[in-house]
């Protein structure tokens, strides 16, 4: 019988692409799906193409402990650190998607808020599956890391201990900013635009500094118009030579079944709807210039959650995002 | 009776704009439009919006010389510097739009091809308006900058001589690649995506590094799925402390008719269809992050060459562009 | 000294686009910008493109009254009227783009609700310029008509008293839903998305109605991804023959400033940010093909209403939209 | 063994989807890929996120009879006849998505060409599965409809031998033009822009005309700015009552797998990458309006392709296509 999983926070963007591939993964079985303000709906009355044929549920801890042995939790931070407790409490492996158990907690309450869950940071792998696949493989509770700290963090981490310097570059879609209607998200604000925003800071910038420990770096984020997708135009500097850069590049992903190294720059189309990441890396004049395209809700989200949660199930890292 | 002026390569997008803004001019009067495979047709047959209701001519330097007193080219490189030639040749003052007359001649030819004319390059003028105003009164031959150039020099000028790095991070509308049909500019290539070009070197590096003599840079252009905008997102590093940069923008800046610091970042939809161009500046950690938007066709074009050409025939330097 | 007007309600976007056009008319001084919840910003902070420099005020008859003697309300429908009202107690000539006066009593309480002044719907006019000139000039309440019913109505116009059915596919760009962020105008549902809406009846059919005064009509409205812009599709049976078709269109339109008849199918884009309407006429078998090509925000909203405040105030009709 | 299925110009978008579909269907094997003009290049060059990892060949039908026993064919017309003819005297089952076999001679002759492969005309059977299920399970050659025919005729299929008159308004994104690169699929040309095409005629219609054999019918497409998706909102005057109508479609739809009737106008958004045709009826006053959304890549071409080739070779009709 296959392992049984539930998707909390299925209404949003991410929780529903959890819920699309969960619902085809051949090993797994999508048993429950819940929502918080779209309880009672079905899923696929929401997001017709995706075909999840299930009714979203109110969230009930024990209900959901019944139904399954693990969960992805697709809630915003703050929300989700509650949902995360309830349902480690209860038993069950968890993927979180959300910043609430990204981060330690200085860094967590620095960003964000009072952390209302901090007893499971302990716990908690960072889930950027290239860097820290064994942990993961361990894991109860693993956090799933944003976007755009997957991008760009895959885009250097061959380099990582090496950087003196980088500017990131950040561009990505409107999914991004999450299903709510605002002033930002409406078309004709998005259409005919592009625009950085969160210029002198964004959440995202604490995970980038906790995983490259201390490398300087400035990082700017953009949205543009387009519906899923982002890319990480990473600009660093180094104490390598070229020869070096671009072998490290080669020793550390030739093998990664998700990654591409590409000679030609990667676009965001390349790999929509995919839980690829696809990189190029170029050496110029003295910088590295690291490109990295990935979807947002993909291997930005929940793609990259199913690829954590498949490593800690003990199923090949690929099921189900093929 | 006002003077009169051609635009030669009236059919392309820049070209085009330069006929709409001119035909609306209140002291200019716009006599002759040409194009090289349109002739014959009505400028308002290919553009409707623009409600130029003159037919494209062939391009005959004599028969502009009776008809005009001044003229925008606004041919591909290569092909512009004959016909600014031509109606140097006749008197006509010019401002050309191409790269032809913006760089050095060893510049030119590292980057482009053996110059048509080379010697009108000591006359030929950098038509940076912010920047060289003053040469420009004086000058019979503009060169409109690039639409890359234009908003990164325009973002990081103020501090041009303190800069010790930057990065440069350039996202331009469909329309910057001009109107020939390619798998580039296809809808379906251009739709959902985000994807950065050239990045071992593109030929508007060669303004960057002329007009900022010497300053170490890395410039990066990226197509968004976007018909008219330009941002540079610049990263720099200077030798000025925080409020120094400040400063110098404020002190650079506050006075010019089209240039708006802002608080916030600027969107390229904030001055599509204007001549504006909007930056922000900001000191993050020891990087200056300047942002400058503008409409790739107006500012970035042909709304920067009616800038000059009316500095050139000694009008008001907004005139027709508001 | 110019007629001073003022735009109630120019945060929305068919009032920016009204204060944007005004702000520029050479006869006309736009002296107050009103809005309801965005009181105390400016215009060109929300609207930085139209470049009009003034702070949006709280709604005050009296001292609007003071300031202005003409006005454009631009409120949603129910709001409109008494807004409406107390600027005609006050004696200002009013040109109102909501649905409150466009409508008789019976259809319009039908189709929406009680109404807040009905004894102002006896002087109103219903502003399709083309078909009621003589009677906007004599006005001092003019209703500009919906968008849909604009594009629909002149598509139609030269023929109305020969239909015998016809049917009206509309494709609307975003705008037209208004500046409220709601999960229609969210750029994920837009964007690779074309829709109907409303099948079983929508708002703009009384118009219609109203206007075809028997002829039996379909309507359905669509939404596409595309900010600026309406196209109505027609295709109507008639008695008249194919040559008696194209003479009534030929003979109404020929002289009409804003309305080009063209051989080609008129695109939205050929009259983006224009006052004017693009119509091909064809008859193709037993039926009359008649597509209209506008701008909802300016033929068909604001472009319009100062199309009729012109008349009103005996200026000639097409100042300030060219 | 699992059959092997060759796609035969599989560099276009249509071809391209075939060949992703049949990469990843588990009772067929895709053997070879052949272009006309990239062949050499691979298929996941061209369309990374397909991940079709073959190498394009050119065509080769005594090599393809080696290597399979039956093809799709996506050639444009004209260019599908002969290699339909040399695959089928190899004796290879074939389903040819372009036009050259879903008329009758006369018809075709007219709205396109002499044809080159008469002889084949009596065997192909019009892929409509809905329509023609049991032929396309008996047939050696089936023609795929075309995208516009597809969704027009599945939205009046249950009542179109009731039908005294139909308006088909259809509107298409952008893959529907095929990926050449001309100035009509420029991403500047469509962007904003909604416009019909082919008022006086388009060849789509002789399909409708064939299967609608007899009911008068106007039929307009129409382009809009949208990668993937077709919407096809049909009028039709019916000799039936409207509980009638509504019967039929319900008993005409309710057990196919790939109709879904629902209750709302469908979005080409909500069939995007899937075969499902998705249709709303309603009888508004005398008219019946149906409309049907594709996305014309898979149900409009590809998808519905092997759905007929599952009917062929007698696999389930939905493996591959869920």
């Amino acid at each position: 019988m296959p392992d049984r999983v539930a998707v909390i926070g299925a209404a949003g963007y991410g929780g529903a692409v959890a819920a699309a591939i969960l619902h085809r993964h051949p090993s797994l079985e999508l048993s429950v799906v819940t929502a918080r303000s779209d309880a009672g709906r079905r899923h696929d009355e929401l997001y017709p193409r995706y075909r999840v044929p299930l009714t979203l549920e109110e969230f009930d801890a024990d209900e959901i402990a019944q139904r399954a042995s693990s969960a992805l939790v697709a809630y915003p931070h703050g929300a989700a650190a509650p949902a995360v407790k309830a349902l480690r409490e209860r038993g069950l492996k968890v993927v979180d998607l959300s910043a609430d158990f990204r981060l330690d907690r200085e860094r967590y309450e620095r960003w964000y808020q009072a952390h209302a869950a901090p007893e499971l940071l302990d716990e908690a792998v960072y889930g950027l599956t290239e860097a820290h696949r064994d942990e993961i493989r361990e894991a109860k509770l693993v956090a799933a890391p944003g976007c755009y700290a997957t991008a760009a963090l895959l885009a250097v981490w061959p380099v990582r201990d090496h950087i003196t310097d980088v500017v990131v570059d950040g561009k990505s879609g409107v999914s991004g900013a999450g299903r709510e209607a605002t002033p930002a998200t409406h078309f004709v604000s998005v259409t005919e635009n592009v625009q950085a925003y969160k210029v002198e800071g964004h959440r995202h910038a604490a995970e980038l500094e906790q995983e490259l420990h201390g490398a300087s770096f400035t990082f700017v984020p953009h949205l543009v118009p387009v519906e899923q997708g982002l890319l990480a135009s990473c600009y660093a500097t180094t104490d390598l030579d070229a020869q070096a850069v671009l072998d490290r590049y080669r020793d550390a992903y030739s093998d990664e079944p998700f990654i591409d190294l590409v000679d030609e720059p990667p676009g965001t189309d390349d790999v929509r709807e995919t839980n690829r990441c696809r990189i190029q890396v170029s050496v110029v004049g003295e910088r590295v210039v690291a490109l990295a395209a990935i979807d947002n809700l993909w291997k930005g989200a929940a793609g990259q959650a199913v690829q954590d949660l498949n490593l800690m199930l003990g199923l090949p890292e690929t099921e189900g995002l093929e």
